[in-house]
């Protein structure tokens, strides 16, 4: 299923070289104004083009194929489509006899027994994420003045995120990277105890990003090295402002009101330019192999606006639910 | 809402001190072999007892309320109740007014206007993994030769937990630790690309578990600092087998064949013995204050089966979804 | 899958001759009034006794098991059990090999490949509405003022009911009826053009109760019959109320402000007196049979407060939908 | 919410006068063959264009955004689109000020505050069935051999069809009518004894249907006046075929190997071409009206083969959901 959330529903579809990918959200309430140039500055930080990127370039222009009317939301499901255009698929016809490592080729192809669309990834590519950043503009309208903040701290393992571009690039080998993300004017409340904890939807939507490895919420895995008196976050008044804030704004899967903070790991991008070996089903040996395509040298650079978009769609959802 | 899962569905109820804590497991297919007895090798597991754990201990005695005949699933819904016996209800009484650092009682007053329960934490008590527990004993049963094992891999910060355990009695001063978990035998092709990812999944439900702050699967963290060359799994099989497992075991979400492997964060015990400052209602200043109740200096000690459970709830729900 | 709502969620568990059935429901607010004793007025109308109902009684005593303290709603699931009593189970040894016609005897055990508690039905006897008629009493504290009675309008074909049931008790063969039920005080805007629409949602509960063989809203069936000049309701004022009521309150799938009005047909009781003939796979021949046990002559009886029950059930997932 | 069904899922999107309606499909296993001329046959017996249907007709070709590759399904989500060709939005433009009888104009006006895309009932129009009809399709290709034939049995009260146009064009008003529905080679097992019982998932798709009023099951509202003798179905064999068939082949909620059998009741089209009167909410007084547009007089002759989808779409998420 390619669907998420009870109240604010986002579905995406579509694969890498198919005719259109695209986004439908369900249960956003009528009267937002939307209109398609309102998406465009996410979709321009998610683009490629920058160092360390791919020369893939998509012109990403939406188009609202319903739920708009008169520049607002009517509350019909809004549809949201982009066309592919810069399609190489003749790149990709050797992956079916060499399945990518790190790729999703040899898992898709088991799963749906060979009918999978293989170019370029198919369903599995991050061209999807362009309808999560979709959705995630009209998450945060929803969200008003909840703030949510993406930025990549680390690439390569080091914090000068250049210097990391730049030695990736003289090495010609795939780097991975760290966003981390802080969520403001979150109100308390939001989350249940268990199974729709704050964590657990954040991170329902985050693992949905390709490349993603891992989440830390607040001091996270530094956490497990603690005392109990360090950690706890000391409340220092009324409306539950704590002293440090090492829950990460969180405590029993519910909002507590101070920032929510998380970090994300990204793993570097699978389609190196290194040679590298893998099984080729054709010569039932293990044999050198080298990425076709035009790929991102550190996919981490595209990604925090796409984390952005999951965080508002989790948060749009459990706003939706808790505010009857 | 307290239910995880689309065909095999777990919903779990009650409070810490209240009459019944308990579960219902939907979509279990008839004709699974399951007894009480079934159930008390996790449940023991997962009981205090031990040093470093609580000194509250309940017998934790399972009752079939519904969908258990003839020593078998009968294809209906089954639910399971544990009677809470070991109650201490007036240790909790202060917590109205000074809620305790990190702990949900501040957040749940708010969210529901101060109608929780807030005994022993009410519907927020780890109390209440004793379902989860007993819910991943049928879905282990469900799994079949899928097996799932998780341990403490570290306490405090350091891998000798004996010695972790004796410095935090020493210091009366709670910690946290480290849960690792590998799965083994699962088949290619469980989780979709995007929002049913395995990761997303099993992230999800652990979550769910109190004082779990953080999770990585595979290389995790450590992805963001190798290259693309060092971190993509060679495949050397037509099976898929890989010759290294930085993935996890999951590409593009979908499980490969190989071991799915994650680690878990576990945040110190909120009720430290320490004295804390907290906020304090009635006076309106910040206050020293003891946590009362009884308590586990170490929680994760007990964690290590409900993660397991929690890893098989998401488990059995992918298989009985990818299985049509 | 038990369960229904999404914003309301009610999970019934339970077989008829097990220990227990019950019903879990999530989503409730908190700080809602409810003790057992609420509870009672309803289990009263749905208990058997009356001329024409089965002697087996059950006092019917609802438990909390959870989600209710201090005598109001905390916000986590709250969960009711009711023992089974008045058990004899002997009755039922022989359905194994006589389906009984009308029942879910021979379907049950295809499907659960004779696993299912067969006993009185198992699972999907009638016993199991106590539970809908308990989450009946709390959606329609949610519902508040919205006011919903449904009664027994005909009975074996005709208006006078207790002339019907003399009948049936004369001829001992058992008989079915008209249940007609009225919602009024209902907000404009509930429901959805599609999917959720008012009658999709209202029919999706009412057929899950057992003996409901059809459903109309507003002229029905008698529609088909009429004109639209006929049978459109013309608006008389700002508020949209309507000059008649061929339509039941329900515009394009959304309540629009009257009356909702529909009827449903109640099947006679599957448990006749009278000998009946079905398929014996012991003797592999189509043989004589009597049903035993204790039965309702006419079910219709004590459906009413069932399909109240179901509504407001139905109504409160709408209304805590779309109260966001 | 827009989305039906938990294994097979159907999301329907779109407006009357928009840019695209359509449906996306999410749980299609891959493999299926389908191309868009496929679904021409269903399209084309949904189509206006015979005596009684509305003069606007659209060419109703079907674009597959995704999900499809080299004639099959490929396992990702299927979303096809149907451009919206033949608008005249001039003629809807007092629906603001006159709200049409029977429409659900009033009722969305007021649900979206006025933001709704009024223009020929805006998300509420039958147009968006056309995605329905879609998605009915490839549901049908799902099931196999099991059969789906809808067929309209009635119009305006009477069995000949062809007269009760004949009259409606004559006296120049709309009529209603009555569609019988049969589905052969269902097995044994589908649906569940509550809340997804076979009558619930049909009924909650069939009443999505504009202009559905009744739904009734078998002998459906006539079983009211049988006894139980009489109504019960004698199963003669092994395989549980019965003598009779009042159940419409559905016992406690679950299908018994015979024939499902339903009959729909349809109201007659609202826009009907005689003068009305409504609330003019500028004049602020009931004022006479005559519906612009254009429209079907026997909207009934075109939702049989809508019903089958509605059928088939509700079904093919109990196969998919029962196989497992």
């Amino acid at each position: 299923m390619n669907t998420i959330g009870n109240n604010f529903r986002v579905s995406i579809f579509g694969e890498s070289h198919g005719k259109w990918v695209g986004v439908t959200i369900d249960g956003c309430p009528a009267g937002i104004s939307l209109q398609e140039a309102d998406l465009l500055p996410d979709l321009e930080r998610r683009k490629a083009g920058a160092s360390g990127t791919t020369p893939r370039t998509e012109s990403d222009l939406p188009t609202f194929a319903s739920g708009i009317f008169n520049g607002h939301t009517t509350g019909a499901p809004i549809t949201i489509v982009f066309e592919n255009q810069n399609i190489r698929s003749a790149d990709y016809s050797a992956i079916r006899n060499t399945p990518r490592p790190g790729h999703a080729d040899f898992v898709l192809t088991q799963k749906h027994r060979g009918y999978n669309d293989y170019r370029g990834g198919g369903h599995s590519s991050g061209r999807l994420t362009v309808g999560l950043v979709a959705a995630g503009v009209v998450a945060k309208k929803i969200l008003g003045k909840i703030n949510i903040a993406a930025t990549l701290t680390e690439a390569g393992g080091q914090e000068d995120i250049e210097a990391a571009i730049a030695l990736a690039i003289a090495q010609q080998d795939s780097i991975g990277g760290i966003v981390g993300c802080i969520v403001t004017n979150l109100p308390v409340g939001l989350g249940e105890p268990f199974f729709n904890s704050v964590e657990s939807v954040i991170s329902h939507v985050v693992f949905s990003i390709p490349a993603v490895k891992g989440i830390e919420f607040g001091a996270g895995f530094s956490s497990s090295q603690m005392t109990g008196s360090a950690h706890n976050d000391m409340i220092i008044n009324e409306e539950g402002t704590t002293a440090t804030n090492n829950s990460g704004g969180i405590n029993g899967g519910i909002s507590n009101g101070n920032d929510i903070t998380f970090r994300v790991a990204i793993k570097p991008t699978s389609s190196t330019p290194q040679t590298q070996q893998t099984w080729n089903s054709e010569s039932k040996t293990v044999a050198p192999f080298v990425v076709k395509g035009r790929h991102d040298l550190c996919i981490a650079l595209r990604v925090p606006v796409v984390i952005e978009a999951a965080t508002a769609i989790a948060l749009a959802d459990l706003q939706l639910s808790s505010s009857r």
